[in-house]
């Protein structure tokens, strides 16, 4: 397996982003990831019940339909809580771009990042759409990443190459994070394309395995997002034999893993205002269930949070945590060791003498930068 | 029902609060509120797993005993995640107190709060026994009050007075907050003091109703503590009839559960860094668990405490809180009303369109300063 932290399109991708006016700043807003032939897509997204305008017809598309070329995704406006007329604006969206592609709309799958509660301009959308598409190009990817963007301070990006078979197979990632994030799934936008030929069901269960290890084991303020998606399109352009099962399925998947967990760290690299990434191992738990639902609890604990922003060693603040999750514990059973807090990196181990599984969760710590960040954004 | 927002002891109690060196600062850490007969007492506790030393001794000492007489209590130090140790200090911190007082240790109830995981110094407690006791008086609540205090900058107090029968009878409670404070118990210390006569089982009973409708109905920061406590001790010395049911059980209750309220709203306008205090009103809910989850999802959204904190009417943040607490509900179904947030209380109506039942929360914004005492606090 072949890791570069760089975005580069697998076989058969296109992509292109172009600033339509969305951000008042004139930043890239408005993102399109193509591909020649027809891709396998699978998806998995938040579990908020109030969800975004644009994933209604997203999951709309991906019940219905059986092959998909484009993805579009706008940022500055999350096309969320804003009724019958945000539905009609996402699927115009999609008509818009599937008129310029020259595809049936159904083959196009739309998402938005952005401030909840606000109309969205599909105007601006419509004008910019001929641009972004006659840029399409293996290179835009490079502004693909960037106009998925809202207070990210850097692109989240990530290819792998495995060898399946005879053939090489690609997978690129890219995604954007910074706030909102907080697990029930992937708690922020990842993209993932594939050249590789893999059957949609087995490729669906890799994909959940993948991102409850890794979008579903970061936190950085508890707060589930609206418009939480990872989708993955595979356009079989890699001319492998089609991966269905075995030692094939199993490199894919812990490729399709390692993709996640990277990209995930790094959208807790780059959470809001953050000075610490902190990593908490929680050990010897019953299930790795428990585990998780132990680390998260910590790792959503503002008191935590803040201490190790103060680099204060405050370990009470985490039997706090531990013994407020539910879990029935006692004293004597729990052990920590929390790590030096000089450094940017903070190593927590956490272990609860309940038995053997273990989970990882990533996290931030919470400072007052986080605090000025999110008082303004509007 | 008369009400007077200061301490008053009913008949038969008195109280002290000296300095014995715990607290750096040289302010009062130690109090102690003392009956003159035997008062019978309820209490309610933290739900946390890891529960401090205190807890256990007190815990066992409602169990076994039935009369009770003092309830000391020290500041500046939880006497949390001490191991064996810290509890043999809290039942030797009983000990000293009972045999300063002539009185059976069993009558002692004992509580700590401040730091997590840091051993008590007994010797500063024993020391300090003697003075504590010989300064007792009616006019000693004065500085117990204080004494209680970590991070709160004023003492939350109040009074009632109330006819039972043809008697007064009297109901005074003290509170400390600040930090650490969110539902699922207390999350706090609160001590009611009251010469009422009422049986146990009803007073158990009017706690239980009063606590679940104030202090489970607020959330600083959604850390739930480790100390916890509401504790109400009822001597009787008011010299009615026995309160056991009926019209003056209910208005003692109701007496209970005002006295709770205001003390709760206090913790809340004493939050730490806070600058806003918020109500949140949850109304057409299928039942009152159901509005008190969704008002106190909404209440621990660090993004929605971030934004009032901004004055910034982001009533996106509240959709998407709803929509994390698990509730079913369309977009159609839910009316946000987010009242100005120029004054220093915010009113916010959430309405669900489930049923007619209906919550108050209490909560604060969240402001850099919080960070700032919290990172430093140890």
């Amino acid at each position: 397996m072949k890791k570069v932290l760089k975005a580069i399109l697998p076989a058969g991708f296109k992509a292109n982003g172009i600033a339509c006016g969305l951000k008042k700043s004139g930043k890239l807003d408005l993102a399109l990831l193509y591909s020649e032939t027809l891709a396998r897509a699978c998806a998995k997204f938040t579990t908020n019940s109030i969800i975004a305008a644009p994933l209604v017809v997203t999951k709309k598309h991906l019940k219905s339909g059986k092959g998909f070329q484009a993805v579009i995704v706008n940022s500055g406006n999350a096309n969320c809580f804003t009724g019958k007329a945000g539905i009609k604006d996402a699927f115009l969206t999609a008509e818009y771009l599937a008129q310029e592609l020259n595809i049936p709309r159904k083959r196009v799958l739309v998402n938005s990042t952005g401030v909840i509660g606000k109309r969205l301009d599909i105007t601006k959308i419509k004008r910019g759409i001929p641009e972004l598409v006659s840029g399409l190009s293996s290179a835009g990817i490079a502004k693909a990443k960037k106009a998925i963007m809202t207070t990210d301070t850097f692109a989240k990006e990530i290819t792998l190459s495995l060898k399946i078979g005879a053939n090489i197979v690609h997978i690129c990632g890219i995604a954007k994070g910074a706030g909102m994030i907080a697990p029930d799934m992937a708690t922020m936008l990842c993209f993932i394309m594939t050249d590789a030929a893999i059957k949609s069901e087995v490729l669906d269960k890799a994909l959940i395995g993948a991102v409850d290890k890794s979008f579903n084991c970061i936190s950085v303020d508890g707060c589930m997002s609206t418009n939480d998606t990872v989708l993955v399109l595979a356009n079989g352009a890699a001319g492998n034999k089609i991966i269905s099962g075995g030692k094939d399925l199993e490199e894919f998947s812990q490729a399709l893993e390692v993709i996640c967990l990277e990209l995930a760290k790094m959208v807790i690299l780059d959470a809001e205002g953050a000075t610490k990434f902190i990593q908490i191992d929680v050990a010897q738990a019953k299930d790795w269930r428990q585990a998780r639902r132990v680390a998260l609890n910590i790792a959503n604990s503002v008191l935590f949070k803040t201490a190790v922003f103060g680099k204060n060693p405050n370990f009470g603040r985490v039997a706090a945590a531990v013994g407020a999750s539910g879990l029935k514990i006692s004293e004597k059973q729990l052990k920590i060791k929390l790590g030096s807090l000089k450094a940017k990196q903070v190593k927590l181990l956490v272990s609860l003498s309940q038995g053997k599984a273990n989970c990882t969760v990533f996290t931030s710590d919470l400072s007052p930068e986080y605090i000025k960040i999110n008082a303004a954004y509007n």
